[in-house]
């Protein structure tokens, strides 16, 4: 990762920096991303335009699907640009602003990956720090315990006495989900993860019946062990294998929530797919996902999980980077499942 | 195909035949059927047990399902039995009863590839011959009418304005789903058959708006052709490719039905699975379907079909094998896309 420094404006008010400092795309990965691909840039803080706040950032996000972001084709989200600052999901305290959200208010919004950020009040979500440490409005109250939610209410439901698999179970979207999963009445939830640790942690700390190490191997043999009878839902961050083996483990009638692909993000297209076939005889239900349709219920969500947060109902682990300039290795590390919980960068 | 004669039984009612014939399954294939699977039996018919009707069976239906119970391996449906008489939906006339079915009736029962049946009453369906001319029970007033109708109502369903696409189009669910589609308020309809005559028929019989010639290669470039702006509905009854393509071709919430995957009967895994990950961010559902778990609407659905068939609504078409010893070949047909539309036994 280089290091610039911008040229500076000429005039600022005494309260606001005069610069800030962000992370921009470099150069496109081929493949796995590495530091190469990232510039940690000191940029002016411009004025404020009509309608604009200025957010000091406090916390960000760093998430697997903006690996997607980082190739130049179409998809749900446009690509990145190389040579301007990255997005994503941050935290602050409104230091500036020109709109009717007030100096002091605490927001989440989608211009993150830098310490300052410009934007027009609409983007911007004012949050109640009251109800919960400001982190969690990126986590368990943020996209992806919304994501968990939506997954396991509505793309593939839990009911009472169902099993559940959840892969990617000790990250930010399956650590969650697998406590929903139980709050819905699942009489047994199964996560997958990598190592001992992990999968130690799913049932001492997030309540899970029975854990799987995907590291060990024979993931199927693994997963009959766990759910001798099979499975009636599949939450699904993973794609590949972790997919053909739930397939195989459904019983008719089960519901697969497709949230996400981490298996396959870095280009890796030589995975066999599941037995579709299989998926008609049983009747199952395969159902993509965008956590973006759901924003209609994220304010209900937050209600229900910032009371599941205050009485323990609903516990949560973080890993958190400390500083922009780690922000780039702390996505790394979200690519490769260095994280416990959600990944987030502590900004200064 | 060889053909025995096993002893016959001493006495018989004057009115009913001592002896018919079926067809057993001989050996099961390994990979594409052939006619030394199948064995030609006269055999006595037993005496009725309380309950039971003989029917004197005129039609009957051979399906390219009836492939993977050939195979012994455990799926929605058990194998057929080496040395037993093959089952499958047939149609005829009670000749005897010691149930409330009366002689004379008009059934359809699941007891086929016989010439008579013997059968529980309660297996058997008694249909109203005044609906329709009979063979249509076994197809567009049959199970593959009912599988065309719940796969774009309720697995897929169709909304009005969409764009939908129809698989195996030119056979007996797909002629029927292009029609059913149009009826449902598609605003488009395109169909894939093999070869010009069946994909003329498309367009000319059953109101296709455009029809894919799957032989010719390119299936990705002519569905893009034939849906620019891509497609709302796929029902699937193929797999390999046509899933693929159809999958890259969706719009968002696109619906898939998967029906069936008669590229891969056979036994051909080697073909390469769709990108679920792009159907995770389309938000698609993909549902598999089997048609017994509509048949609490079946009756409705005949009603309405029924009504379909005498205006003109719905035109079918039908390939005609004539007599039992030919259903083997007929079989065989179903599965290379020898026919037009559905697939029938005409027995003696």
């Amino acid at each position: 990762m280089q290091i610039h420094t911008e040229q500076q404006p000429a005039q600022t008010p005494a309260d606001v920096p005069a610069t800030t400092r962000e992370i921009r795309l470099a150069a496109r990965p081929s493949g796995a991303p590495t530091a190469e691909n990232f510039d940690l840039v000191t940029t002016p803080i411009p004025d404020l335009a009509d309608g604009q706040i200025l957010v000091r950032n406090t916390w960000m996000s760093v998430d697997p699907y903006m690996r997607g972001r980082m190739d130049d084709k179409p998809s749900y989200i446009p690509p990145f640009q190389v040579g301007a600052a990255l997005e994503g999901s941050a935290l602050g305290e409104v230091i500036a602003s020109r709109s009717d959200i007030p100096v002091g208010a605490t927001v989440t919004h989608f211009a993150g990956w830098r310490e300052h950020s410009v934007l027009d009040a609409a983007s911007a979500t004012v949050v109640d720090p009251a109800l919960a440490e400001p982190d969690q409005f990126l986590g368990a109250l943020g996209t992806t315990g919304l994501t968990a939610y939506a997954a396991l209410t509505d793309v593939a439901p839990v009911r009472p006495g169902d099993t559940v698999f959840i892969s990617a179970a000790a990250g930010a979207v399956g650590s969650v989900a697998g406590q929903i999963a139980r709050l819905l009445g699942a009489s047994r939830v199964i996560g997958s993860a990598g190592g001992p640790a992990k999968t130690e942690l799913l049932t001492t700390e997030f309540g899970f019946d029975a854990a799987i190490d995907y590291r060990v191997g024979d993931l199927a043999g693994q997963l009959a062990q766990a759910a001798p009878e099979g499975i009636d839902v599949y939450l699904d961050s993973v794609g590949g294998e972790h997919l053909r083996v739930a397939v195989e483990a459904m019983r008719p009638h089960g519901r697969i929530a497709l949230v996400g692909a981490i298996s396959g993000y870095n280009g890796d297209s030589t995975q066999r797919g599941p037995d579709l076939f299989l998926a008609a005889t049983k009747e199952l239900t395969l159902r993509g996902m965008l956590v973006n349709s759901y924003f209609p219920i994220f304010g209900e969500y937050i209600t229900k999980a910032a009371a599941w947060l205050a009485d323990g109902t609903l516990r949560t682990k973080e890993t958190v980077y400390e500083g922009l300039d780690q922000a780039p290795a702390a996505f790394l590390g979200v690519l490769s499942g260095a994280n416990t919980g959600k990944m987030l960068v502590r900004l200064a």
